[in-house]
């Protein structure tokens, strides 16, 4: 094979990881910056991410601004009031922290930005753009556990609110909200596993062979 | 800080991996068969995405069965046909093989299974569950470059039409549909770049800082 090739003990690296990256939760972030450098390295890493026809349809924010973390903080504690009735019949929900807006040094907006004119791979399924975006997040995150930073990951937002406040683009689609900062400590399971708000399905459950006829 | 860290060489090596990540073309790819105990890995891979609520809403079927692939194949023939006609103003379309869905030795079709209940971190945008079962896509293909195998994304296809072939339930999204196996080189470059189809985004054309309004 030409281009490069990795070895068994390079493979297993990756593993490590992929097994040891976490979806952090907000309690666990310390007050210690992150250097540019290593911003640099993080947003190196999603713009190497695929994307269909290599159309790169993503945009960043990065937001080291207090005062627009404060706005998007406002924003999640709305909806995470509605979220706290829907999960009413679960106590558990309120003792969770489920953002780390403004105690994380640096916050990242990533956007789909549409295109005008057709992007090759996209004309039968046009969700592959914003998919594209999502392939990009994965590679800043898990270049993120690799220099030992955390991730949150905030949903609980509502997307026209954070367009406004970022003065983004009417056409431009919010993919994610990502708070980065430096954890005391990576817990072994996921911390959703730890509080058993969710158990992991096993294998057998997800996996069908040739068609979903065919479990295994 | 307490829980695994990682060393600059480790992160070097993630680096190498992200970096040398191909959407592989049809042509590249070459006979030889995939071992169980690499499929295992990639789907141990992908299992270990970061999910909304570590709700884990993908499921997977693997196709091996080469009347499902040709099939698939029929499929996509349709589908690419509407799309030369789209780009009939650029000829090179034409000399693109987009897909590689009957000489790789293992498809994956990747789908979103959504969930009946509420899902915590979903409540507000309902789209991260499709999402979820990107960033576990992304996981498995870079586990796929580990292993020296190549994926070729196959997006002209007719999602309804791949749902019925492989007899998927009604509520199941088709995120994914993945052709894997060994080629006979790398590329340094995206082959679409070397195709000179798009061009590499500058940073400073997809980076702001704190909002829109303050480009780099």
């Amino acid at each position: 094979m030409k281009g490069k090739s990795f070895k068994e003990q390079e493979r297993q690296i990756l593993e490590d990881i992929i097994l040891h990256r976490r979806t952090e939760l907000g309690d666990n972030f310390i007050d210690r910056e992150i250097p540019n450098v290593v911003l640099e390295r993080l947003l190196w890493s999603a713009l190497q991410g695929p994307s269909v026809g290599f159309s790169q349809p993503w945009e960043f924010v990065i937001i080291r601004d207090q005062s627009i973390k404060e706005k998007i903080k406002a924003c999640f504690e709305i909806e995470n009031e509605k979220a706290r009735k829907i999960f009413s019949d679960k106590p558990s929900y309120n003792r969770l922290n489920l953002e780390a807006i403004n105690i994380t040094p640096i916050n990242i907006a990533v956007f789909y930005k549409p295109s005008s004119t057709p992007i090759l791979g996209q004309t039968s399924m046009n969700k592959m753009g914003v998919y594209s975006v999502c392939l990009a997040v994965q590679n800043l995150w898990l270049m993120a556990r690799a220099e030992n930073l955390a991730i949150s990951w905030v949903s609980l937002l509502d997307e026209n609110k954070v367009k406004d406040i970022l003065h983004a683009p009417a056409e431009n689609e919010l993919v994610a909200y990502l708070c980065i900062g430096y954890v005391k400590e990576f817990t072994e399971l996921p911390q959703l596993e730890i509080a058993n708000w969710e158990k992991r399905k096993r294998k057998e459950e997800v996996i069908y062979y040739n068609s979903y006829n065919h479990p295994q």
